[in-house]
């Protein structure tokens, strides 16, 4: 039997199913569900994934089978839908659309009304009764097919040949909007279309409607692969062997008059979360219109209306509205998850056209998940998945302090005011095109644009923020800003943009490129300069405390998922903090203790860096001794700090790390002046500063080689800790050092300098006085980031008592890149395919993993009570967290900041592992 | 039963055997193998090596067993010798030696003459009948135990107390010479020595022989750990763990008059190797005194006379003489070895005092070994086992041209003529102390010494020479500069040096710290200012041609002991060569094959770099192009001489590795020249080297990487590559090119340079017209010098035809040493016992090896017949290739000069694996 490639759905029977996403994709598997659940669905098919890969694979070839079973599915869908595809009398019009496992929205091809002709056009005007409405859809589908099929889609500075050719008809015709072109009008302007095609592409334009569907289909497929999709992947993590399937549908009319409409709806708020009812409509338009923001849709109830003028259509179409109700509700009832719908009105008639998850903000997910759960709707762990980890951003992102916007205000700053599209405060200079925004990748920058496209992505993903002219809450900047969990003020039109001049006038303001603004994601305002950024609900709540938890239904619902996933995460999860106050906000945030306190920031501070240089510049042992005294107090007092703070936890504490000319200036007129603070000559600072350069200093005299070459920086280093163990000891409070010798190669590195630790150690207590049951425990591990030191772990562990991963190193040192030089060569290599993901960001688990992998085996079969760990930036990334979860490390190590980030990463690793 | 620790020997009986090295030590065993074999040995017992160990591992204490077996020892030898330890009447005296399982020459502690005090001192006039020999015994015993056991041992410019008291002795007594002393006058020192030992040290000289003797066996092994025997244990990877024995044995006395004698003797000679019996002896004298060449001593035989005025043992006792002749054919035939004898001659009696295994330069292991094989008493296997691989260097290393150092000679520049001590011929720069000669290490220098002694080692090591004014062929400076390989002159007595004004004088001619002398270490001769040097021997036969091999027995030789090593290895040898010259060289040595020929040193010949400089400052892929079509014909041009050298066998081309900033000048003035040369302005020149200039090079944008951003420098390499391949195809010349991709981590980045190669190669095969019967295989494959390649070698392996391991830069990553960087704290690992070896010399097994054997394993998994190698320069390392064979590897590939060291060390890896 012939592969099946082709699943119909129509009348109230559907071959596929919602649980067919992977081969069906997410529209065509949910117009199925959809179909089977009865709710009106224009019939239609679905072109699998599996014809997208064998189409790449075969060098773009389709499986001989597809073509008899598309003329079958076709010959289905004439028959639910009453109409014949080509028939002159009553044609069957089509739309073909993309549709990949999760939603890649405006990234992919669409062609609408396929199937007209200058026979079939007749009969549309027959059936419909309506001439100019059906040379309209005659007009468009010859632009949109020009567009797509024929590649006639104008590229950035390209002319627009379809808009041109309608520009000089509107002249010739003294009209100035479409609307007010007649049939005549667009018959000329099809037939004008249709010659400059033939002139342009040198073919006519295909009047045979299966031609016309092949060139429609293969224009979808072909899709998957254009720049824009590629880029829109990379960003999102969607592997390219996913493919996209192809719906091909019948068509309904949302302008078919004024009893026609077409709309998108979400089943609760997607920025917020809040339990209603949202969306919008514009009444005569085809779908299309209400995504690409060109004209501003009307609110679809009065819950959602944000201006009184504007009717809705629970005023407008009460009864049609009263049936969209009852769909979205069974919708979300039988998905259990908010829904995100199109709908067309057609003279009166309710189609649903798509239904999917609904995207929404880190505040709504939260919110939508823990109310979900207390209605019953889903269980906790259920909750627990349905919030992204990097969400949660967004929840601790900073915002603007509301009685300095408001002082702003009132003080005239308040430029306009847009859609709250995407929550968050940002501040900065305004650039007017993504390349611009690029450009200042190191400033921060607002994003200012009429509407955004998806050619915009990169520069939206450099950009401290967005603000557009156009558009809507579903539009694209919306969308997309949400997904990235950047601030976006969208549809604000009262903006005069002038790209030319790179300004934009606003109530008679000028704002030009670098001038600072300020944009408030979450009120929707736009203010003119900059404004401080002020710390988050949850922040105030869990961190500063200047806010009750009573008062914040945000923390509440936090802490609940945050509980939940608590329950059932396996992974610690602790936080990497050089100070107090990096101690305070971490332990706010769940840290269940320091994973990682690197003592060189300490050295850095006030006149410490002086001890630090007169150590350095030392002639021999009793010189640097000396200087070592001096810093011994200071960091002590360091380590005091960060003891109180995080009473009751094991604090892992780094020795010094970078090698020592880090500590030392470079240029010539800091070396002197340096010199003359630590009244040496320049020139023999100038020779220190020589002796210590190196070629490779990644792979330089740094780490424990430091402290085996100096056993009196560790030595004063493990002085500073026991003493400060032992002084918040006495002081009551519990204290848990674990004392971590950086980059070890070789176990006899690590002994060397567990000798020292140890021996300071023994003197330390013994001085004390403390009892042993008043005493504490310390432990002396290693930092694993040497592809040695991974591959003789079980050497390494038979002398240590934990192992931290150290992933950046072991990153840059497994695969040969140098983090700082990297960018060289590095994003091409993620361009090009090469590596799936920049391995600085997320853990590669087919290299350094393996290495950690072999090193956790070696290390806990040497050691069963061995702690492992990872305090490498990839303490803090979800996959990354997931994949620690994976070959069983007992925690990980993140920013503050990302604490909550990787608990809820770490939950969902334990749940993706049952499935 | 208590664990047996002492070994006794004597009469014709001993506990001990041959077999028993790494127990009894070197000396031990074979003292007891002669006792048992019936040659006089004193009688005495060997303290084992097991005692040194538990020593050092029990805080220096030893077993409590010990002592009674000891003493239980000292009975038998009484018994033996007839003579009591102790007695006042015949007391029995004793040596008590080091002996470690392999010889260390003069590194560790002896003490003679062991217990005498003021009664057995009676007992010994008595018995000898010669108070001022018994006088003379003990003023050394004393003098001796002063130094050794009590440390009084003087440093550098310490004073030296005893001689001190000497010589105002024989300043008081009017004389010159210590012969000249009295029983008197030694009865005195003696006095004077213990009043002098009870100062300086605070307690009495011991007057018990047994608190004697168990200072002395302290003594001996505290100086296992003694500063000259560390170094000297590393220099020549002698493990720490080995540990040495302690031999007490009985005294017999050279210095008993006229019939008395002592010398040493190898019964083949070690500089040449020829079969003669050959030595040293000194009449009436201690053994110590032939070793420490204070007196020049005479030949043992006619046959070993280079000076007739000095009378032979053979001649002066003929009867002693034909014993010692029958002794050593006996010991040679049991031990089936060239051995190292001392003996001692009391009255007309000959005692033997140890035999060995003789040291001997690289000509005489290669001699020997051959001749042993010819003459039936040694198997071809065990031939190719007795010559260490890294001895072969000396039989490669250049020789003055005879002509010149002839004429030198005629031009009155010899100097002086000293004993050939060390073959090899060397210049340089005249130093006179080991500090001086490492202070010069960059540059050429000869080590000028009265004589050596240990404590010169480090100095030895880098000076190209060695040149001493006394001392024999068995003097320290002779035994050290032979294990070394390096030229030595010895005994040149003629030499007047003044240390203090850094200045010899010889035959009126003066010369001075930094002047130019040449050493040659086959003739003996001195000769003033620079000689060049030139080809030896076997490379004049093998690789010049300059010498027909009837003419040379060495290369003879030479050619017969490789060919055994041939017909037993397994691994194939390869050179690393980017030239014609090179190829042919490594050829003449016997390379199967290039394993890696560097295309980048081909870019800076003649004007080829402005063509590099011009393709880095293209502006664009047009520009890179131009450049690299200058290239190209460049480049074919040295494939096609490469390939005609290689007629036959694989040559593996590597494709472009450095970092593109290489190709550029850093220097200002340099930049302004270059721009000027290149036709830019120097800021442009100096953009483009900022912007290439990388943190750490060694981590950047390199090997592949480079590949891939340019794949138009790949292509032009292959393309190159290809084309000459084809040309001298078509010359009837059997070409097979292996294409090898630099720095490889993913195989995706592999497989993106393999396409290029692939492309072009297919593209220039179609257009050569070369049909199918003359056409030539080629194979496309990857360095492993990355970590990540290793870890993912399965992968890789799928796609590449061949490995080749780059372990330089897989040391560096695997490790994090920056090669460039780790003499700031490398040696110190070394020295501290971190690491075993610096490991960019031998390959560390632990770390590095395990990622090589893991790579080999996942490699020829994916990869049945994948051919694997090595081409780091690890590759000539004889300890670094038995690994390769052990893991399975195919071929090493090492610099020309070492591939006879390859090709030996391979065969003895298969010799030793089959133990």
């Amino acid at each position: 039997m012939a592969k099946k490639y082709v699943y119909f759905f129509g009348g109230s029977k559907a071959e596929g199913s919602a649980k067919m996403r992977e081969l069906l994709g997410g529209k065509g598997s949910n117009l199925a569900e959809m179909t089977s659940m009865g709710i009106r669905v224009p019939a239609g098919f679905t072109i699998s994934t599996e014809v997208c890969n064998e189409y790449y694979q075969n060098k773009e070839n389709y499986p001989p089978e597809l073509d008899k079973q598309v003329r079958e599915n076709i010959k289905k869908v004439e028959k639910a839908m009453g109409a014949k595809f080509g028939d002159k009398e009553d044609p069957l019009l089509l739309s073909v659309r993309s549709g990949a496992r999760v939603s890649m929205p405006g990234m992919m091809d669409t062609v609408l009304n396929l199937g007209l002709n200058d026979t079939t056009i007749e009969g549309l005007v027959k059936k419909s009764g309506d001439r100019r409405f059906a040379y309209d859809c005659y007009r468009r589908f010859v632009q949109m097919y020009g567009d797509v099929v024929l590649g006639l889609k104008p590229e950035e500075k390209e002319e627009d040949y379809f808009e041109v050719l309608i520009e000089k008809k509107k002249k010739d015709r003294g009209v100035k909007l479409d609307t007010e072109l007649t049939a005549d009008d667009l018959e000329d302007l099809v037939r004008q279309f249709r010659e400059m095609i033939h002139e342009k592409t040198g073919a006519e334009f295909p009047d045979d409607p299966y031609q016309q569907l092949w060139g429609a289909i293969t224009a979808v497929f072909g899709s998957w692969n254009n720049r824009r999709a590629i880029e829109y992947r990379k960003i999102n993590k969607i592997p390219d062997h996913w493919g996209t399937a192809v719906n091909v549908q019948s068509m309904v009319y949302g302008n078919l008059g004024d009893d026609s409409a077409t709309g998108v709806a979400f089943t609760r708020d997607p920025a917020s979360g809040e339990k209603r009812f949202y969306g919008e409509f514009l009444v005569n338009a085809q779908g299309e219109d209400v995504v690409a923001g060109i004209r501003t849709p009307r609110p679809i109830n009065r819950e959602s209306k944000k201006d009184d003028k504007l009717v809705s259509l629970e005023e407008e179409m009460p009864g049609v509205y009263r049936e969209l109700e009852e769909v979205y509700q069974k919708l979300e009832g039988h998905f259990r998850e908010m829904q995100d719908l199109e709908f067309t009105i057609q003279q009166g008639s309710l189609y649903l056209l798509q239904t999917r998850t609904g995207k929404r903000t880190g505040f709504a997910a939260v919110r939508i998940a823990v109310e979900m759960v207390e209605e019953g709707l889903i269980s906790k762990e259920e909750a627990v998945l349905r919030v992204a980890p990097e969400q949660l951003v967004q929840l601790m992102a900073p915002v603007f302090d509301q009685e300095e916007k408001f002082k702003a205000i009132k003080g005239n700053r308040l430029l306009a005011k847009g859609l709250n599209a995407s929550p968050g405060a940002a501040s900065g200079k305004v650039v007017f095109s993504a390349e611009d925004a690029i450009a200042r990748a190191g400033e921060k920058t607002i994003l200012v644009r009429l509407e955004t496209s998806p050619e915009d992505i990169g520069g939206m993903n450099v950009a401290q923020g967005v603000l557009t002219a156009r558009g809507g809450m579903t539009s694209h900047a919306a969308v997309v800003a949400r997904g990235m969990g950047k601030p976006c003020v969208a549809g604000c039109g009262e903006l005069d943009i002038n790209y030319a001049k790179k300004e934009f006038v606003v109530r008679g303001e000028s704002v030009r490129e670098g001038d600072y603004i300020s944009i408030d994601g979450i009120g929707g305002e736009v203010i003119k300069g900059e404004l401080k950024t002020y710390p988050s609900e949850i922040v105030q709540v869990l961190v500063n405390g200047t806010m009750k938890k009573e008062d914040s239904l945000l923390a509440q619902q936090f802490l609940a998922l945050m509980s939940w996933a608590d329950d059932v995460r396996r992974l610690g999860v602790r936080t990497n903090a050089d100070t107090p106050r990096d101690a305070r906000v971490a332990r706010g945030f769940g840290a269940e203790g320091i994973g990682l306190c690197r003592t060189e920031h300490m050295f850095f501070g006030g006149n410490r860096i002086d001890s630090v240089r007169e150590m350095i510049l030392a002639e021999d042992l009793d010189g640097r001794r000396k200087a070592l005294e001096k810093l011994l107090p200071m960091q002590r007092e360091d380590f005091v700090g960060i003891f109180k703070e995080m009473d009751g936890l094991p604090v892992i504490i780094r020795l010094l790390d970078p090698p020592l000319h880090e500590f030392l200036p470079h240029k010539d007129e800091e070396i002197e002046e340096i010199a003359r603070t630590l009244g040496v000559t320049p020139e023999k600072l100038q020779a220190k500063v020589v002796s210590l350069q190196e070629y490779n200093p990644m792979l330089g005299h740094r780490g424990c080689r430091l402290g085996i070459s100096y056993p009196e920086i560790t030595e004063m280093q493990a002085r500073a800790i026991f003493e400060a163990a032992v002084e918040v000891s006495k002081a009551g409070i519990k204290v848990i050092p674990e004392v971590m010798v950086p980059l070890v190669g070789d176990v006899r590195e690590f002994v060397n300098q567990k000798e020292v630790i140890v021996r300071v150690a023994e003197e330390v207590m013994r001085d004390s006085g403390l009892s042993k049951a008043d005493g504490f425990k310390y432990m002396v591990g290693t930092m694993i980031e040497v592809p040695r030191a991974a591959l003789t772990a079980s050497a390494i562990a038979r002398e240590a008592e934990f192992f931290s991963y150290g992933t950046n190193d072991l990153t840059q040192m497994c695969f040969g890149f140098s983090r700082d030089d990297a960018d060289k060569f590095l994003p091409g290599y993620v361009e090009r395919g090469i590596l799936p993901a920049p391995p600085f960001q997320t853990i590669d688990r087919e290299g350094v993993g393996e290495l950690i992998r072999m090193g956790i085996e070696k290390g806990k079969a040497a050691k069963e009570d061995l702690e492992v760990g990872i305090c490498g930036e990839h303490g803090g990334d979800p996959a990354s967290v997931e994949f620690c979860h994976q070959v069983g490390m007992d925690y990980v190590s993140c920013s503050p900041y990302r604490v909550p980030i990787a608990r809820l990463a770490a939950a969902q690793a334990v749940l993706k592992q049952r499935k």
